[in-house]
C-alpha cells in the first residue's frame, strides 16, 4: 500500500471492530486513497497494528472482497482490484435516506446541535460537488 | 402511543434488529413524533407486530432508557420521558463527520451516484434549517 492507512478503531463504539475496519477501508477505496494494484497489509500485520485478532481483519477483507474491492490471494495477500461501480438500485436511495436520517437522530440525541449538523452536511455537499 | 409508529425492520440488513428498532424509535423521539407522556407498545405486542423475539424489543427499550428517552415501568410499560438534551461534546462532531463520510462511502460503493447523494444531503439540510 502506498498511502499509509489511517485506520482508527474506536474501542468504545458499539459498532463491531470488523465493521469499523470495513467502513474505514471502504472510505479509502471510494476516495481513491487506495488504488487498484495497491496491496493491503497482511491480516496478521494489520491485526497487530490495531491490536485486534487477525480473524477480525480477515473477516473485514472477506467482506470487501465480496463487494468487489479486493482480490484475496493466498500468497500475495489482499490486492485492490480495478472495480466497476455497480448500477444504482432503486431501493438504494430510500435506504440511504433512512440511514442518513437515523444517523442525524442519533447525534441530535447525543447533544449535537442542528447548527453543527447543518454545517457538516453543507461541507460534505461542497466536497462531493467539487 | 398516539401516532402509529412506522417501524420498518429490514431482515436483509446487517444491522442487528435491536439496533434497527433503536434507530427508528430514536428518530421518532428526536422528531417529536413520539412525545413525553406517550406510551410505547409492550415488548410482547411490538415483538409480535414486527415478528421478532420480545427480548429484542426489551433490549431496544433498555438502550433508549439508558439514553434518557424512556421510563420503563413494570406495569405501565415504556413511557416517553421529558428529556433534556445533553450538552454537545467536543468529540461528537468529529465522530459524526466520520460516520457520515463512511455512510457516503458505503452507498457510493453500492452504486449510488454523487448526484443522488448530493440531492439527499441538500434536502436534509433544508429540512433541518426549516
Amino acid at each position: 500500500m502506498n498511502a499509509e492507512p489511517k485506520l482508527v478503531i474506536d474501542p468504545r463504539s458499539n459498532v463491531p471492530v470488523y465493521r469499523q475496519v470495513v467502513d474505514t477501508l471502504r472510505s479509502m477505496l471510494v476516495d481513491g486513497v487506495l488504488r487498484p494494484g495497491d496491496t493491503l497489509p497482511t491480516v496478521r500485520d494489520l491485526g497487530l497494528e490495531l491490536g485486534v485478532h487477525f480473524n477480525t481483519i480477515a473477516e473485514a477483507y472477506r467482506l470487501l472482497a465480496a463487494e468487489g474491492w479486493l482480490d484475496l490471494r493466498r500468497r500475495r495477500g489482499a490486492v485492490v482490484t480495478k472495480r466497476t461501480a455497480p448500477t444504482e438500485k432503486p431501493e438504494s436511495e430510500a435506504r440511504f435516506s433512512r440511514s442518513l436520517r437515523q444517523l442525524i437522530a442519533q447525534v441530535r440525541s447525543e447533544g449535537l446541535s442542528v447548527h453543527t449538523i447543518t454545517l457538516e452536511l453543507e461541507r460534505l455537499t461542497r466536497e462531493l460537488s467539487a
